[in-house]
């Protein structure tokens, strides 16, 4: 039978290279190629073209102007033709970091069909790979023990749906009797309950700041913050439709003051420790809109909060309760003494600005918060970067 | 501030098409566009190309051959070039099912840069879609109950590592105290813990057929059948690797014999009905392999066996106890009156003749099954389906 089994096993291999090479368009080449001194080597086949770019974040960024003013993108190289209509490119050696790369063939960009690691953000898929070491190391899952990572359904009374979240249990959780404290951990525009599990590796990061010890063993809590979708794109009774930024609601407050819904879940259906001590909310962009938001709003649910890139908006309005009496509200909250309130931006983000003005009322209340800030700007490699410096500092 | 927030979403927004159209490829039109009568739309931006086809497995098959024979692939059509270079094509109406494609332009094949849904089978990536109605009604995510998903590691002792699977608990089991029967899923070749919830749609079949009361709720356990891995490429320690068919121990006894880790793991950690009736075991082609010697070598743990499309070896072998013995087993096996033993295959399958002598084997003895033949050959299309006549007959 052995003998059977192997010719088995080569009819499936058979059958598999067909389907990677006729039908889908897989090469049986190797790209990326991370070689020993972190340079990367890139590879495509395509014996017709003409011209070759790859575009991705390892290369220096270039300005690019547009109507809301300039931002830096990632740069592009040209790739070279070798033998057999192989098309190649080797990096500088890399520093450690998750990166996003494409390549565009001719005036169209297509995806490495060699890499079937690819992250979605909003309604763009790009190709992904590690370089290891330092704090990349945070990114990649290591032979440690694992938290458990769910994708769960909750009612939210207030918005009248039923709702997708994603939940981190720490390894051991199950097996305990004890009660865990929670991290909120919120996505912004166009992300979703599945953006800081693939763009933030908040599992990878999670479970490896808890092994190193750096980090105490916490329930992180990643709920979907656009108040008109149930999930996250085709997670959902909506279908397969072509995801936007551009939602109703997101930051209108109906979301923040609907916040205790998640709490409540959470609270009623996990061992948390149900207090403020045991709390802490952070969140990237609009996530740190609404986390200023809901912190200020409900002060003595949270005693850890996070603006990581935050949209802050100073000025009060009355299109939601959630905004009426700023400075009372948040002079409430202050006066709660909370932990940490950690505020974190890159010097070239087009938010910095208003950060400052924001960090400047802070101060001119005598309002205590930590500070940190990274180069670059409104990027997912800062927001992880933020959470390797949040997490170890909370519920300690 | 209302003004202030809307001037904030434009940011985001046009941050956003930036980094779709610039960065990776994204273009500003509908791809694929269901129409209301069923037909399919596909369009792609290429202004220079040349020939545009498209692939998909909503097209009449075409017979391959191979070295290992004659196999029925996806067949291609042209795409027609429009106004602004955009190439369109439009399918006759579709009946409902999930189908893949992907482009091929002037000989590169490429991903829809409109379609962020992608499924990956092994190392090969395609763009999906879903025609609803029939049938395919139970892969869409409804306005229904839903049941939580959840990737979990676990130590397997007989393997020697921490491992990883997809446990799928239906709507209200948390809230429950009753016990759950439970449906141990198992993937084939070149696939993992994800494959049944991504290119089978289980978790969707499963959160269906127990809303419309066609089955019964039960615990869904989707392990890894891969010995050599800890988890799915990319989701353990080995890294983002390129994905591959050829792994060492799939079919060679390993992990039939370490199975009933899983069992025990299952009935530690979940309130399941820890008896044979309250425990089914299938699988497609490898895991219908697994399926049967699991099964047959542990012959009181199942009374409910799916061997779909299974890579069926009647010959015995001393490579592992597993294969030992195959007649005496398989009798003791029907000597308990398993409530069903399920075999399906399409009329298509490499494997047709394989499962047509096993079928023989089982006449011959008088042991009872239940056999439902569909067309076509070895693909997710029929696995799917297979599920969805499977489920509705466990633990009635």
């Amino acid at each position: 039978m052995k003998k059977f089994v192997l010719l088995l096993s080569a009819i499936f291999i058979s059958l598999s290279v067909h389907a990677q090479q006729a039908l889908w368009g897989g090469q049986q080449i190797t790209s990326p190629q991370i070689n020993k001194d972190n340079t990367v080597t890139f590879r495509y086949v395509a014996p017709k073209a003409h011209k070759i770019t790859i575009t991705g974040d390892f290369l220096p960024e270039v300005p690019k102007k547009t109507s809301y003013g300039t931002f830096d993108v990632p740069g592009s190289v040209e790739m070279k033709e070798g033998k057999n209509g192989i098309w190649e490119y080797t990096t500088t050696p890399l520093n450690p970091e998750l990166y996003s790369y494409s390549f565009n063939v001719d005036g169209l960009s297509v995806k490495d069909p060699n890499n079937v690691y690819l992250l979605r953000d909003v309604a763009s898929v790009s190709n992904i790979f590690i370089i290891g070491g330092g704090r990349a190391d945070l990114y990649k899952v290591k032979d440690v023990p694992h938290g458990t990572v769910s994708e769960r359904w909750y009612d939210s009374p207030s918005l009248g749906k039923a709702r997708r979240m994603t939940i981190y249990t720490p390894a051991g959780y199950e097996k305990s009797k004890n009660r865990y404290p929670v991290l909120y951990l919120l996505h912004g525009v166009g992300g979703d309950e599945q953006a800081w599990p693939t763009l933030g590796r908040a599992t990878q990061i999670m479970d490896n700041l808890i092994a190193e010890g750096k980090a105490r063993p916490m329930i992180v809590v990643i709920p979907n913050g656009n108040p008109a979708q149930q999930a996250a794109p085709g997670e959902g009774p909506k279908g397969m439709y072509k995801p936007t930024m551009n939602l109703p609601h997101t930051m209108d407050g109906t979301y923040i003051m609907s916040f205790p819904d998640i709490v409540k879940f959470i609270d009623a259906n996990y061992r948390t420790i149900r207090k403020k001590s045991g709390r802490a909310i952070a969140g990237l962009s609009m996530g740190g809109f609404h986390s200023l938001y809901i912190s200020m709003n409900f002060p003595d649910t949270f005693d850890y909060v996070g603006l990581f890139s935050a949209a802050i908006i100073q000025d009060s309005t009355k299109t939601s309760e959630a905004f009426e009496n700023f400075d009372g509200k948040i002079r409430t909250f202050f006066a709660g003494k909370p932990e940490l309130y950690f505020i974190a931006i890159g010097n070239r983000d087009f938010l910095y600005k208003a950060n400052k003005e924001f960090r400047k009322k802070l101060d001119d209340n005598g309002f205590k918060y930590e500070y940190y800030e990274s180069g670059q700007g409104h990027i997912w490699r800062n927001w992880r970067i933020y959470l390797t410096k949040f997490v170890p500092e909370l519920f300690k």
